[in-house]
């Protein structure tokens, strides 16, 4: 047998640098949460472990504000969790509304597309939100969706969704279509309240504002979604069965779906319980001060940020690229002479925009000095 | 925004045991790659990682016996690897030859019918494999099959399938069907040459022998296989789409599908380099000898073996509870006074049956003396 690997032979460790990820995400990791992934390993049959999953979902649930419902964790990264509520909810033909006003609004289309389905796609441009007025109106045009999707926060442009309105009206409308929410960004960073909203699923990813590794979706159902799974005939792909990761979650006896990423599972089970003795409302605050903050540098400045102000993330700011200044090369020089990671625009039809976050760890004054400072340093003219 | 939780409400760290993991998998991770692990996290675009990708690749490569086609892995469990291969390489519609003697084995029969495939099922009973000349026969019978998917090493019973003659017979055949193996217990523990044998896809998982922690699915496609991709009309989940992901890996310039698991990356990483570092062969022989010696061990002790000897696997031996014993009650023991894991049987219509596993940093006689002299303690009388 050969074994011989065709190009690059040299088979060393790999020596990655270090980095403040102050972009969209990954965020830096809790030094507790990487302690955490130094547990020893336990099997995903193991029923020490398994009696551990009622607390990770708990702590998952109270990060979604969900008291009736199911919560659980993927183990896929938050772009799964975002097409897992699709196909576990909506069947080929089913009509969907779908509000984007950026790059995962847009990937959310597509993956309805995707699913056999058919899209109302509600568009703005990049930097707004649809108005809430104009999916009710779309949902009184479409009386037979099954299914109203937003962004709550909107990793490529900063922007806000005002879900707890938008939800709030669904449910005086007595509309029997389910409430979707993207909820990458959000959570962590800014209250989310499932129940009280009328969200009926919501999914999220492990590496932003809860400031563990990426790798992992958690994902929240109301009591109404989890009726609407498992319906006959309608195709699911197995590993992807949110009926049958809640036998593994919670029926019991012990059954078998997948080999769970355990090291990931104790990331994020110690990363919520630090989120959770540091209170929420805490946490929230920390990442609004950091973000007002950082702003505010940015204004200073003489940026302008892309998101209109009155829907803008504390979390994360896109800072517009100043005429005549190349943004890519700017990123690069961050990234090369300070190792300072922030995101650039996502997708072809992104603005010249630098994404900056303030997450999880890094939802500090200090990190945004250390930022801004940097800044300072290749733009000494700020903007202009 | 209340944010309570609602009945698990101590938040504090959970503290796994330490278990000798000589189950199915996940197996106990290298010291080595959990070492890797705690390296600074850079995130999915940042180019440092991306000029490592490459190397991961080829890394995964040497494993599979690949040179011509491309390798990678998916950021989800070998049951998304799994499924990935037949939603990206079937339509619905398409016929499919599946041959099982196993619980993974049915599994891949009931993606094929989730995939909406036409699916012609061979069955044998666990602990055989489907003989080749049967599956020749129904690609006889079946020449519009687009695909024959068997299992490499059958992770419910300890067989193994003689994949190797069965792609020559295929491809002296001149089959078109394209041939998929699950090498999920077989990577990294016994040969596997791609593209001698003509194994078109194949998938594998991170936490067996390769001995990384669970999460990852490495993956092959040989050239025939990739040029079957994103055929027109074809749906492909999103967050499973290959030809996507070959856009990340191998196209060049820098793209983005999802938020990869990079400390998870870094293990798998550590593990490939460690284990081309031993030497593939000297692996293999490892495995090979660990298994004879632990499978020694059970028949002198007088218990027989599921596996019909002509094709029992080495690195896992599928136990037969004698008659009269409780199986589950021993497991139990095992796992409560000597914080050994072994598996049970796999599904509803699995046979009474321990699963052992001699796999990674497992493989060597010292692991098998302390779980044979576990077992001796809770049977002293071993089968009698």
């Amino acid at each position: 047998m050969s074994a011989t690997a065709p190009e690059h032979t040299t088979f060393e460790s790999y020596n990655p640098p270090t980095r403040l990820l102050a972009g969209p995400g990954p965020s830096n990791v809790d030094p507790r949460v990487l302690e955490a992934m130094k547990k020893p390993l336990v099997s995903h049959l193991d029923p020490h472990f398994w009696d551990r999953l009622p607390i990770l979902a708990d702590m998952i649930s109270a990060f979604y504000g969900r008291q009736d419902g199911v919560s659980m964790t993927l183990s896929m990264s938050g772009t799964s969790g975002m097409e897992a509520g699709l196909v576990n909810l909506v069947a080929p033909g089913e009509t969907v509304i779908a509000a984007s006003g950026g790059f995962f609004g847009n990937r959310i289309q597509e993956m309805v597309r995707r699913r056999g389905a058919n899209l109302v796609a509600l568009n703005v441009p990049f930097g707004r939100h649809v108005p809430n007025e104009e999916i009710l109106a779309a949902l009184e045009q479409h009386p037979e969706a099954v299914m109203v999707c937003v962004v709550h926060a909107e990793t490529s442009t900063g922007v806000a969704h005002p879900v707890q309105e938008l939800g709030e009206a669904m449910r005086a409308l007595g509309s029997d279509a389910l409430l979707y929410v993207d909820c990458v960004t959000a959570i962590g960073a800014m209250p989310i309240e499932a129940d009280a909203w009328g969200i009926d699923y919501a999914y999220a990813c492990s590496q932003k504002a809860i400031a563990a590794p990426p790798g992992l979706s958690p994902i929240t159902l109301s009591t109404r979604a989890i009726e609407r799974l498992g319906r006959d005939g309608m195709p699911v792909p197995y590993s992807m069965d949110i009926a049958e990761l809640i036998k593994y979650w919670v029926d019991r006896p012990m059954t078998y779906h997948h080999t769970t990423p355990n090291l990931g599972y104790y990331a994020l089970d110690e990363a919520l319980c630090l989120g959770l003795q540091e209170g929420l409302q805490t946490r929230f605050d920390r990442h609004a001060d950091a973000g007002a903050y950082i702003q505010a540098g940015f204004r200073e400045r003489g940026f302008d940020l892309l998101a209109d102000p009155s829907c803008q993330l504390a979390q994360l700011s896109a800072v517009c690229v100043p005429e005549g200044i190349d943004g890519k090369a700017i990123q690069g020089r961050l990234l090369n002479e300070f190792n300072i990671e922030v995101g650039g625009g996502l997708g072809p039809t992104a603005p010249p925009i630098w994404r900056v976050g303030m997450m999880g760890v890094n939802a500090n004054r200090e990190t945004a000095d250390r930022v801004l400072a940097a800044f300072d340093q290749v733009l000494p003219n700020g903007a202009h």
